[in-house]
């Protein structure tokens, strides 16, 4: 069974990875996203297993403990993980998974999964990045500021990553992402072992036979 | 100026290199071969410069002496070579170039041009391959299992390029290159310095000022 591979979508926030995840999951059916873990209450309408697995805290820091996340974080007192099984799970069946990311948890993530692919997606510019902050409507004069610093920094992260997609245009990221992808399964690196073995079988088969 | 790629596609005889690659300029005109040198006598219609930059032994030889080219090879008591200048002027230019090129070939390029794309084409199988050489239908048996073995020797030397196109569909294997060469263009190590030194002219500009 050929193994999948692990797409790391990765990037500051306010460079679209989110955007580009959505429209790659929609116009692929060989991608797959898997299911965080969080410690935080279900939403109305969320269900356990789909939008999240929903844990105890105990649970949660149980499960880092016997290092079973590929990456987890906490946000505002709750947990937040990428549940190592369920990706090795996916990947094993031959199905290709997506990550989206920030900067830290893809880190944390490249740590264990050294095969994976790691893209960086990055805004147009920077003066483009701020109006995307600045047009979520949410943030303050400080915050923004602060969020568009801590981006400004998170780009040095980009030398840690495979690839980097300017988001210009979602269409376009989203052909680049594809292209990659395409690109990844031919690379020599994870399928000559494969190609060898193959030749072997043809060598007997039809060389000598 | 953004610099251009160099695309070694190589692979076995009757693997197909020449059909895709015919295929690739005839679909992408960002695309470029490099004229090869040759101390053959041109053929009729063949013009100085346009099929190949005809030179005597003397001057060929002076050249080799003078390491000006990627490669070269003696074929029957003519010498054909890759001029190292032409193939560095277009990729300068910003060209993508593509070298069509036996395995042979594609390994001293490798010497001379670290950061090239290698392609190894491959047959979609060894019986198939076979087919092809008979196909051909210029071959003796002998000369036709000599072809065979050799090219099933040629394939343990994929684990020197960066990736293996199975050339089953010529439409297809010219996609993938093409998704190879989008890929390429997105990879970190080409375009990190580029992208780290805008981003510095970005903090002075937009952030700071």
């Amino acid at each position: 069974m050929k193994k999948g591979v692990l797409l790391v979508i990765s990037g500051p926030s306010g460079a679209g990875k989110g955007t580009i995840c959505k429209a790659l999951l929609k116009k692929r059916n060989d991608l797959h996203i898997s299911v965080s873990a969080t410690t935080r209450s279900p939403r109305a309408g969320e269900i356990d297993g789909v939008n999240y697995h929903f844990l105890t805290k105990e649970t949660f820091e149980e499960k880092i403990k016997n290092n079973e996340f590929l990456e987890y974080a906490e946000v505002y007192g709750n947990y937040y993980g990428t549940p190592k099984t369920d990706v090795q799970k996916l990947l094993n069946n031959g199905k290709n998974v997506i990550l989206e990311i920030d900067i830290q948890g893809a880190l944390k993530v490249k740590e264990n999964c050294e095969d994976g692919i790691f893209i960086f997606i990055l805004p147009p510019s920077m003066e483009e990045l701020k109006q995307r902050i600045i047009n979520r409507g949410s943030e303050t004069p400080e915050s923004l500021m602060t969020r568009f610093k801590s981006a400004y920094k998170e780009i040095n992260y980009i030398s840690k990553y495979n690839y980097a997609v300017v988001n210009d245009e979602v269409d376009l990221a989203v052909e680049k992402i594809e292209a990659i992808i395409t690109t990844e399964k031919c690379r020599v690196d994870r399928i000559k072992d494969k190609i060898l073995d193959s030749k072997e079988g043809f060598i007997h088969e039809q060389l000598y036979d």
